[in-house]
């Protein structure tokens, strides 16, 4: 039996494993990006129109591309609803981009870090990632115009806002000077703004593709974090001369995208419900990224460095003592808690070693400082290279029946 | 801009066309394969739990995957629910298997015709389709053979019950012998299943995957068919050799399936309610495909031939005098009628003019007879080597306000 040869490319089963065991009774995950459960909306279905059972077109409903088409302009996005694809989450946006571009040895430009998803899906199809380095405010800049130059790259793949994994929110200074390059070397440019909603101070950000004058593009939506993850709705909106061919991808991969998702998404989506809801949301998340810097400062002030995220759903911490993470899983599951490896959002994991992500939307506050305070059980055994130490076990043994978080 | 290579293997949009045209108000068509608007059940939402709106599993619903295994086994499949992905229709099964197989290049065995999305898909990534013919009770054995020594196809894409687009069912005599050249050869098998509930007689057939001894397999299945479309669940049941890639693949194409829809499929399979709209369906479809039955002896008889299905949702005619079927959609749709070219679901088309596939699920047996009726106008006026006469045109302008069906 033989296999493609893309199959000799899929990402080892790390990531799988760590959300499998994440997900045990009793573990505190900081692994995943969950929304909080008590967050998730009451819905209505009472109304779904029994017409919506039926087969729908590929594109989506009309009504919804509509409303998409809307929200974007008013984010300065211009475009029509012809350019809206409903996809099944964003995540299936990144499948027909890589579709659309991808040949083995294909160069593409990516941060780094970047989302992990993103990457295992643009290396399934062979991309050869080329890397920019993320700065506080952005990438570096020096580096993208000489990335672009020199690699002629596909397309950009680019999270300007409250970046996976990072959290990194380009300035509006470098959201310009990024538009200016890519037009200039008519590079596409992918923009994912899964995280634009969750926002904690009041510091607005254009998308990248509304400052482009040239270069085609694609931007890429979701509802799952601000509605519902399980409705699986998403978006792309792309160039006028990018659409047809996503179109096309999109049916051949599944004909189209669940027609009651989509219902329900119509019944929010630009509504003074899902505007109060996304309000309540950001207070909420606020509250648990307050509780988690203030746990991180007390365990981890001599372990880590980070930024206090302006949005999104995870601390970056860079260990002052770099080691390569993933060897700490097994200790930090051996006491219950889990946390996603660095290593992972990087082209190149074995050259980033000392980067951890900390998820603080699924954990609650009260048992959000246990957490944070074995995982720093854990990182300080290994910075002194140690041993967990007896303490931690026993903390473990004493807590391993706590209900799953 | 530089596409993709598998970019100039997208095919026309040929079929978009021909179904977004037939989806105009006042068109008849019996060119796509919805099922009846009016026998769309009436599903209940009031007790879908919050939690489902919650991300999920990639492997779909743990309970699902036990339904749906043990719907298998009950066939004879042998089979766990560790094997079944639940998947974004049966569409997105093809997509999946098209990337764990197919490079440019490889081999893929069809049955010639067959279903046209299907070759679509594997095209789409560079298969070398093969083809075996279909006789009235499945592929020629000899050519099977011959086919399978030669060509070593990386997989065996057969639809063996109610075959899209011949409605041709295998005999049991010659789905054992498929399953033991499949396993002497050792080719992998994609069964491909979404009508076996659709029989409108009394014989059964065992899946083919069932009878297999040592070659891998994919069993796919869908709820279009029998419950909603509009839900986008399928699934896929893999051999354990084959489950962890796809597994892997669907992660990566749309991290899972939609959790709502998988809950109402979950309220349905297997249980007496679904038993009971299957039966009702059984019945429905079966007058709707004696209606058409006897709509086509009376105005195709001279002009094609065919066997009545004993399944499924469609006609498959032979012209008695080969056109390029293709030709002749305008001057169908001009009279607000739509049919499918046969043309489209064969490798070469070019060199199987004078097949066209008919749907007798969607139009109302009232207006049966006189779409009939319009179609063979257009096809007797093309064997007569004329344009379509008057009295046809007349006929179009009189009734170009029907509602659309």
């Amino acid at each position: 039996m033989a296999f493609s040869e893309r199959v000799a490319r899929l990402k080892s089963s790390l990531i799988r494993e760590i959300l499998a065991a994440a997900q045990r009774p009793g573990v505190m995950s900081f692994a995943g990006g969950l929304p909080a459960e008590s967050m998730l909306p009451a819905v209505d279905w009472s109304a779904l129109p029994a017409g919506f059972g039926q087969y729908g077109m590929s594109e989506g409903e009309p009504e919804l591309r509509q409303r998409i088409a809307a929200e974007a302009r008013a984010l300065g996005i211009e475009c029509s609803a012809e350019q809206v694809l409903v996809t099944a989450g964003s995540q299936q946006a990144l499948d027909l981009v890589a579709k659309l571009f991808i040949d083995p040895g294909t160069p593409v430009l990516v941060e780094s870090p970047t989302y992990l998803a993103a990457l295992q899906s643009f290396q399934l199809f062979g991309a050869r990632c080329v890397t920019v380095s993320l700065n506080d405010d952005g990438p570096d800049l020096e580096q993208l115009a000489a990335r672009l130059e020199q690699e002629r790259p596909a397309f950009a793949y680019l999270i300007p806002t409250f970046q996976n994994p990072s959290a990194v929110r380009y300035s509006a200074e470098v959201r310009t000077r990024v538009a200016e390059l890519l037009d200039r070397h008519n590079v596409v440019l992918v923009e994912d703004e899964p995280y634009r909603e969750l926002v904690y101070d009041d510091q607005l950000a254009q998308p990248l593709v509304a400052q482009l004058r040239s270069a085609d593009w694609v931007y890429t939506g979701t509802l799952s974090k601000t509605l519902l993850p399980g409705l699986r709705i998403g978006y792309l909106i792309a160039s006028p001369k990018l659409f047809p061919y996503l179109l096309r991808l999109k049916q051949a991969a599944d004909l189209h995208t669940n027609r009651i998702g989509q219902w329900q998404a119509l019944q929010w989506l630009g509504t003074p419900a899902l505007a109060a809801h996304i309000a309540e949301l950001q207070v909420f998340y606020r509250d648990r990224r307050d509780a988690m810097d203030a746990a991180l400062r007390r365990h981890f002030g001599d372990l880590a460095e980070w930024q206090t995220p302006a949005g999104g759903l995870f601390f970056w911490l860079r260990l002052r003592q770099p080691v390569d993470t993933r060897t700490l899983l097994p200790q930090a599951l051996a006491q219950d808690v889990a946390f996603m490896p660095g290593e992972a959002f990087f082209v190149d994991p074995d050259a980033h070693p000392g980067y951890v992500r900390l998820n603080f939307s699924h954990v609650p506050p009260e048992l959000m400082e246990e957490g944070v305070a074995r995982l720093a059980g854990v990182f300080r055994a290994a910075a002194e290279g140690g041993k967990s130490d007896r303490s931690t076990d026993t903390a473990a043994g004493a807590s391993a029946r706590l209900p799953a978080v």
